[in-house]
């Protein structure tokens, strides 16, 4: 069956819902968040009750962009609404315990979308969930005040290394205006999440480059992070998230791979260009994903688990 | 005299034109070039012959964009264009030699324009040049095409750092909407500006990182580039242009200054936070700038340099 609807039905059905609560994806990032925030403005804004659920897994950058918006100890929601989150098993346990089977729309820019909610309204083609509530707001008539444009923008941004990835499309950037237009602080989410880094997430790019080995004239980079890395640059998990890309950013580098060190061996992430096959390279190692971006699990030492990594990318692409 | 000009007296001035010739500014930058090759694109959408006047000082990221609108020699111009360009002491020497005093018309949006031309037309709240290069198709009634969008986007987008600085305006991302309509590969822009940086420029910076020393409980944070930096990165200007902001992307820093050595001493490349004034620090060792930028040199060994420099911050900021 079925269930997708359009974004006309989709804000047909939250001008008839009332005392809403909002469901943001795990491990949230900027557009859960910012969309999550955005819509339940938007909906306070039309008169409604309106809370995000709080996200057990939020982080000190995004906590900000929850605050006003969390619900007061025992509200029973009338209307569980999701956003961003294309399957079940992807919002936190704890609201996958309180609300699995009972999510009445959820409002998506994942093609993968698994349709889980009573009703899904999906633009596949949209760079940023948040792309959608700017979308809604108009359909229900909502001027974009700065209480809705902010977390919107937030979204925008995040979801699209601030319009940088390939994925922005002509609406992605209108939206952006519109919510400019507002006379948000659009600045200050780009400093925070686009011009800062920790200390430690520098350091541990530094150490990365630091041990980078380069071959086929300049085109294959492989490097490592190793479990004393990570302890001598302080660097914790949002630090290292962006670590594997490093490689695909230095100049004439069209495949990058990092060796990362877990507690049982060598994690592999692979990062290409396109014409080189990520996926093909992890599969030789037992591993798989995207041909732009895959990874596999060597169980080995350093010296064995690199010699593995040069042999398949050796297998890939000829000799190095 | 004020000879500013409106936007619809600028697409009057350019629809009565015709062989003209474009000037770029020296040093240039995505904008100037960006901006000159969309005008000129445009100009020839209404069958004038139209030229951009060769840039001695182009770069190699910047030439391809350049190619097709170069003029065959011994052309004479009937009509001289500058954009981008605030004075005419900023057009590279052979176009000063060439045609000073002989710009007709300046389009720009550096509010300290010098009014060198016969007529300009300033906007000072664009973001980029560029914008107004758009606005300009706009009020001339010329379909955004491909050739004249792709430059456009190239002189927007890094006029901004890809839409992340706080000049950018609903106007400036509206203009960017409607270059990505067009079906230009927008990111093909956004990949060689925003996601490479060369193999030196990435040692430059780390080796920056691994000099740096903090004060003030992390707010303060002083680092060095030295000659032998230099040799040993391999980094050229080009690799080293953005390397004094580095340290204000360090999460907490307020002020970051890097002492840079150069033949004749330390150049001081002060960045800093609101709130806290570059311009008195590098004030009080001879230098100025903005607020939020400035710099200076000094005259001596980096013992000497970085001693005179940390007493500057001290007495502005109070004790390290």
């Amino acid at each position: 069956m079925n269930n997708t609807i359009t974004l006309a039905e989709c804000a047909e059905r939250l001008r008839s819902a009332d005392d809403v609560l909002i469901l943001t994806h795990g491990h949230p990032d900027g557009d859960t968040i910012g969309s999550g925030a955005a819509l339940c403005a938007l909906l306070r804004r039309l008169g409604k009750t309106a809370y995000l659920c709080p996200n057990s897994e939020i982080t000190p950058k995004l906590r900000p962009f929850t605050l006003d918006f969390l619900p007061p100890e025992g509200f029973e929601p009338g209307f569980v609404c999701a956003v961003d989150a294309a399957d079940e098993h992807l919002l936190t346990p704890d609201m996958r315990e309180r609300f699995s089977g009972r999510v009445a729309l959820c409002i998506d820019h994942h093609g993968t979308n698994s349709l889980y909610a009573g009703e899904t309204c999906v633009d596949a083609d949209a760079a940023a969930c948040a792309e959608l509530i700017i979308a809604l707001s108009k359909e229900l008539g909502v001027p974009l005040t700065q209480d809705i444009a902010l977390p919107a923008y937030l979204g925008l941004a995040t979801d699209t290394g601030c319009f940088r990835y390939s994925s922005v499309r002509p609406a992605t950037l209108r939206a952006a205006a519109d919510a400019v237009e507002s006379g948000i602080d659009f600045y200050s989410v780009n400093r925070v999440f686009f011009e800062t880094r920790s200390r430690a997430a520098l350091a541990a790019e530094s150490a990365v480059l630091a041990n980078t080995e380069f071959f086929r004239n300049g085109t294959v980079a492989v490097s490592r992070f190793s479990l004393e890395d990570a302890a001598s640059t302080r660097a914790d998990r949002d630090d290292t998230n962006n670590l594997s890309s490093v490689l695909r950013t230095i100049e004439g580098v069209e495949l990058g791979v990092l060796l990362r060190e877990e507690k049982d061996g060598w994690k592999v992430s692979a990062r290409s260009a396109p014409g080189v096959d990520s996926a093909a390279v992890c599969a030789r190692l037992g591993g798989g994903g995207h041909a732009a971006a895959a990874g596999a699990t060597i169980r080995a030492g350093y010296e064995d688990a690199r010699a593995a990594l040069l042999r398949a990318i050796a297998e890939e692409l000829g000799e190095l």
